[in-house]
C-alpha cells in the first residue's frame, strides 16, 4: 500500500535510477579530480570524465550484477569501460572503491531529501501557527493518563505539537556537517589508492559536490548514517503524538476536533474516518523499527561490511521514505482542520 | 536495492494488483453466496457475481482513493456498482465490510506464499542434506565463542544448519489452520449485517476459497498475523546462522569452505566476496524488526484499529519478501558450495 | 520500577541464585547417572552426586568469576571440586559443557514458569467470563478506526478480548515438547565427551527432570528459545489490546467502563488514573523488543555464540517477566471493571 | 546476569532509592523557591523546605504505592504531609504535578551519569590511542566484506574505532543544552497552577539545581529524551564495532590480536575466550531494541500519556545501564590487549 504510507518523491530520489546517475557523476568528477590532481594527465582526466558522463547504462543488466556482487558499482564500471576507449580506462574509478561511490551518492540524495524535509518541517510548524491563530484561544479539557484532569486552551495542546520541531531544526543544522562528507578512501579505507593524491582528488570532488571533506575516512563508522535515522524517527515519532492527539479528540464523545478530508467506510455511509491520523501513528512506530537497523548495522566489521551495508539499504530508505510521508500527511492533516476545541470554556469534567 | 534483497514472486503475489484481483473474486465470490444462502434472490446473487467479475478497475483511481480512505475497498466497490446495473446493487458488498474482503485476501495470497515457502524449507533441507552427502566426514575445527575448542565433522555443523527446518515445517502446520480462516464479520465484526445468514455465507464462501470456518470473528485479534510474522523470523533467522557461519569460514585463514558465484569487487580483480550469506544475514537481521511491528499492531483498539493495520500492511509484507529471498538465496548458496571442511582431520588449533 | 512492571516471582525464579541452584542439581543428576550408565563406576557417580548436592556455592565469587568468563559453570565446577574429595572428582563435570547446565538450567524454569503462565491465562479468560456474565447484555457503541460505528453487545468486545488465549494455550501446548529438551552434548556439541554414554546419561537425566531426549543437540539451534519469545509476545501483545481499549472506555465522554483500583494523582484530587491498562500496553510495547533481541540471537554462530547466548539473557528473562506482570495485572483489572457499557442500549452516536 | 552486562554504579543511580532522593531534594526545593518568590511566605516556604528534607520515607510502602498509582509521588508527598505540621502543608508540593518531580530527578540523574560517560568516553579514547602508539604501525590483512583484501597498517583499523567518539562526545555537548532542563508545568502542564509565579520559581530552581529553563514545558514532548537513547545506541553501537572486530581477530587462523584476562571454560581448559568482546556486541544489539522504545515513547498522548512514560521507565535505564557497561568494558577490554597485528608486513593473503 505505497499508495497509503510511501512518498513518491523520496522514493524517487533514492531510486536505483537516481542513485545510480550520482554514481556516473561522481566517477566522472573523480576522473576529472584525478587530472587537476596530476595523478593523471589532466587531459585524460577531461577526456574519461566526458565519457562515463555519455555512457548509456543497461539497467537491468547493472541489477543482476548487482543482486550478485552485493553493489552495484562494479558492473557500473564495466559498463562504462566497454563504451570508452581503452586509452581513457586509467583515469576510470582507479583508485576508487565501491564504497567511495554508493556512499557519497547516498550523501547526495539525503541532502536533497533533507532540504525537502526542512521545507515541510517548517510547514508544519506554519500549520500549527494557524491552528492557534484559528483555534487556540478555545477551551479543550486537559486529559492526563487519559483521564478528564483540568480545562486548557487548544493552544497549549497545538503548542506541544509544535515546539519540537524547533529543535529539530536545530539537530539537523548540527548533524548536517557530520553527514555530508565526501567519501574517497579506496579500497581497503586508507586512501593509499590514490597514490598521494588523495587529498587534492577529494579537495577537487568535495568542492564541485558543495560536501565537506572527511578528517578521516568513514568505511566502517556508520555513525552519520545511524544519526541520521534517530533524527528520522524523532521527527516521525513527534508527528506521531499529533497522529493520536487527533484520532483521540476526533472520538464521538469527545467531540475535540473536526476534520474534512476524511476516509470513506465500504459499510457505513456516516463515516469519516480520520485515516491520515491514524497513519501518522503506524509511520512513527515502522520508523522506530527501522531505525534500530541502523544501530545494528553500526557492527560494521573489519574494513567493509556487507552484511551492514545491505542492511542500511534496508532500513534508511524506509525510514525516509516514512519521514516524507508522515511530514506531508501531516501539513495537509492540520489544513483539514476545520474546528478545534470549544469556542466557550464551558467543556464538561 | 530490492535485486540484492527483494523477492519478485512474493512481491508479486502480494502487489496492490493481485490483491485488487482476490478482492474482486472475493466480491463476487460473497455475491453468489448470498443468493445461495438466501439472503438475495439466488439469479441475483448469480448474476451479481459474473458482472463483478467482470468489471474492470482503474487501478491508478484506486490508489489515489485507498490513499483517502486507508483501504481500497469503498473505491472498489464503487467502482464495480459503476459498472453494474442498478438492480444487482443489492447483492453487491451489502453486509461486507472493507476489514473482511482484505483480510481474506491476505489470506489467500498468504497460503500461497507459505506452499511456496514449504517447497523452498525442503530445498534447503535438500541441499543441507546434499551438502553433508558430499563433505559431512570432512573435518573442521570445532569453534566456540569464536575460538577453537575441537574439531568435529562437517556433518555436525552442516546437521545443526538444517535440525531447525524440520521443527518450522511442524510449526506451519500448526499454525495453517489459525492463519487460513475466512473473515467475514460485517462492520463491526459481529455478523449482525449478514441479516441471519452470515453463517450459510461464510460457509459457502469458506468452501469455495477452500479457507477455514472461524469459530469466531477475528478482525480484531491479530494474533495469527503475528504467528506468522514470528514464523518467518524464525525461519529467516535459522538461514542468517547459516550465513554468519559461511561468512566466518570463508575468510582466508580459516578456508573452511569454498563457493562458487562470489561477488566481484570494483577495486580488488582477487576478491570473490560471499555476498549471499551476507544478505542472509542482513535479511534475518531485518525480519526480527519487521517482527515487533506485528506484535505492536496486536494492540487493535476497539472494533478496527487503521493504525494497527496500517502497520500490518507496512511490515508484514516485507517480512514475506524477506523470507522468500532468504530462502531462495540460501538454497543457491548452499549448492555453491564446492569444498567445505578439510578431507583429513589433520586442522590446526 | 520493578514495582509497576515487574513480577517477583517470575524474577525469583530466575534469578542467579535460583538458576545456580537448578544448576547443581544438574551437575548431581549427571554425575548419578554417568555412574548408572557406566561411565564412572556406580559408587563413585551416587557418591559425587552427593557431595555436589551437599556443596555451598560463594555467590559472590561466582558471581565475580561469570563477569569474566561470561558464564558461571566454570567457577561453579571449581567451587564444587574444592569443596570435594579429589576422588570424586573424575564422576564430576566431565564430559560435560556449560551450556549444557545452562541450558538445562533454563529449560526448568521455564517450565515452572509457562505452567504458572497457563494457570494465570486460564485465570484470564475466567476473568472475561465473568465479565461478560455481568455486563455482556449491555450496549457499546461499536467503534472503528476511533470512530463511532453502530452498537454493539459488551459481550462483542469481551469476546474478542478472551478469544486469542484458547488459541495462545495451543500454542503453548504445541511449542512445550520442543523447549522442554534435555540439552547434552558436550563441549563442542557432539556427544563425544561422553565416551559413548551419551544416550544413557542422556535418558536418565530426562527421566529424572521430566524433560524430552533431543534428537540432536540444539547448542547452536535456539528456535525453540525464539519460539518461547514470541510466544510470551504474542500473550502481552493480546493483554495489550486489553489495556488500550479500557484505556479508551474510561475516557470521559465515552464513559464505557468504571474501574476501582485506580491510581492517585499528587495533584488532582479527583483523578482515578486506569494505570494498569497502561502498564498493559506498555509491557506489550516492551515485549515486542525483547522479542526481536531473541530473533537476532538466532544467529548463533559456529559451536557456540557466546555473543547471542549473553543477548539471550538479556531479553528473555525480560520478556518473561514482563508476561507474569502482564498477566496478573490484567487479571486484577479485569476483577476491577466495576460497569461495562450500557444497560439499556440507547448510547448516542 | 547483571554480573556480566550490568553495571552497578548507573542502576545504583538510578534506583528508586536514590531518584526518590532526588525527589526530596527537588520538592524541598520548590517549598524554598515558592516562598522565595511569594507564591507562600518566606518563612513557610524555607520552613517546609527543611522539613521535606527531614522527612524519613517507607521505601516499601512507597513502592506498594507506585504500583498502584503508577508513579511514586502521591504517596511520597503523603508520607511528607504525615511528618510535617499541617501549618506547612500550603508550601508543599501545591502547584506540582508529578511529572513535575520525576522528570526533573531523572534529568539530574541524566546529567551525573552522562559526566561518569564523558570520563569513560575519553578513557576509551586514551585506550585506543595507547593502543596505537604500541602496535599502530604492525601490519593486520585489511578485510572487506569478512575477506582478505590488501595489507593495512593496524593503526588504520585502531583509527576507526576511536574516530567516532570526538563526534559522540559533540553530540553529548549539543544534547545537553535540550535535556538539563528543569521540568516545572503543573498538572495539565500550563503552568498555570503556580498561580503568576511560574517563572521566579522555575528560575531560583532552576539556578539552585544548574538546570536550564525550558522555553515551554515539556510534559509530552519527549525527544530530549529519545534524543539521549539514541546517543546512548550511537555510543554503544560504536563499541559494538570494537567488539566485533577484536572476536574476529582473535580467531585462531587470522590470529591478529591477544588478550589477557580471557575467559575460562568448563570444558576445555585450553581456552581463552574473549566474553568481553562478545559482551560489546551483545550490549549493543540490545540496546538497539531499548532505543526503539523510546521513539514509541514519542507518542506521548494529550497532556500525560502513563502508557508512554511507564514504557520509558522499561527501557531507557537500560539503555543508560548498557552503556555504561559497555564503556567500562570496552576500557577494560582495549587494556588487555597484548599483542595486536604483526610486527613484520608479511602478512599472508
Amino acid at each position: 500500500m505505497q499508495a497509503l504510507t510511501g512518498d513518491t518523491g523520496v522514493a524517487e530520489r533514492l531510486s536505483d535510477a537516481s542513485q545510480v546517475a550520482d554514481m556516473l557523476r561522481i566517477e566522472a568528477l573523480y576522473a576529472q579530480a584525478a587530472g587537476q590532481a596530476g595523478k593523471v594527465p589532466s587531459e585524460l582526466g577531461e577526456a574519461a570524465a566526458k565519457a562515463i558522463e555519455g555512457a548509456t547504462i543497461d539497467h537491468d543488466r547493472l541489477m543482476r550484477a548487482a543482486a550478485k556482487d552485493g553493489v552495484p558499482v562494479p558492473d557500473l564500471v564495466s559498463q562504462i569501460k566497454e563504451q570508452v576507449p581503452g586509452n581513457l580506462h586509467d583515469a576510470i574509478h582507479k583508485g576508487l572503491t565501491s564504497q567511495d561511490v554508493t556512499d557519497t551518492a547516498f550523501v547526495l540524495a539525503a541532502r536533497d531529501i533533507l532540504e525537502s524535509f526542512e521545507a515541510l518541517i517548517k510547514a508544519v510548524v506554519a500549520a500549527c501557527d494557524d491552528l492557534d491563530a484559528r483555534f487556540g484561544t478555545n477551551s479543550l479539557m486537559g486529559r492526563t493518563r487519559m483521564q478528564a484532569a483540568l480545562p486548557i486552551k487548544a493552544a497549549h495542546r497545538i503548542g506541544q505539537w509544535r515546539a519540537p520541531f524547533a529543535d529539530h531544526l536545530k539537530r539537523l543544522n548540527q548533524l548536517r556537517p557530520r553527514l555530508f562528507k565526501l567519501q574517497l578512501a579506496g579500497p581497503v579505507g586508507t586512501g593509499e589508492s590514490f597514490e598521494g593524491f588523495a587529498d587534492e582528488i577529494a579537495l577537487h570532488m568535495a568542492q564541485e559536490l558543495g560536501l565537506g571533506m572527511p578528517q578521516t575516512p568513514w568505511h566502517t563508522r556508520r555513525d552519520s548514517f545511524a544519526e541520521l535515522a534517530n533524527w528520522l524517527a524523532l521527527v516521525t515519532g513527534s508527528l506521531g503524538k499529533i497522529g493520536a492527539d487527533l484520532t483521540l479528540m476526533a472520538q464521538q464523545g469527545l467531540d475535540e476536533v473536526a476534520m474534512k478530508g476524511g476516509g470513506a467506510s465500504s459499510a457505513m455511509a456516516h463515516k469519516s474516518n480520520p485515516v491520515s491520523a491514524e497513519v501518522l501513528v503506524a509511520l512513527a512506530r515502522d520508523t522506530a523499527l527501522q531505525q534500530s537497523g541502523m544501530t545494528l548495522a553500526l557492527e560494521h566489521e573489519q574494513e567493509r561490511s556487507g552484511t551492514a551495508w545491505t542492511l542500511e539499504w534496508m532500513v534508511l530508505p524506509r525510514a525516509m521514505e516514512n519521514t516524507g510521508a508522515a511530514l506531508k500527511t501531516a501539513e495537509r492533516l492540520l489544513g483539514d482542520v476545520i474546528s478545534l476545541g470549544e469556542p466557550n470554556s464551558s467543556k464538561k469534567l
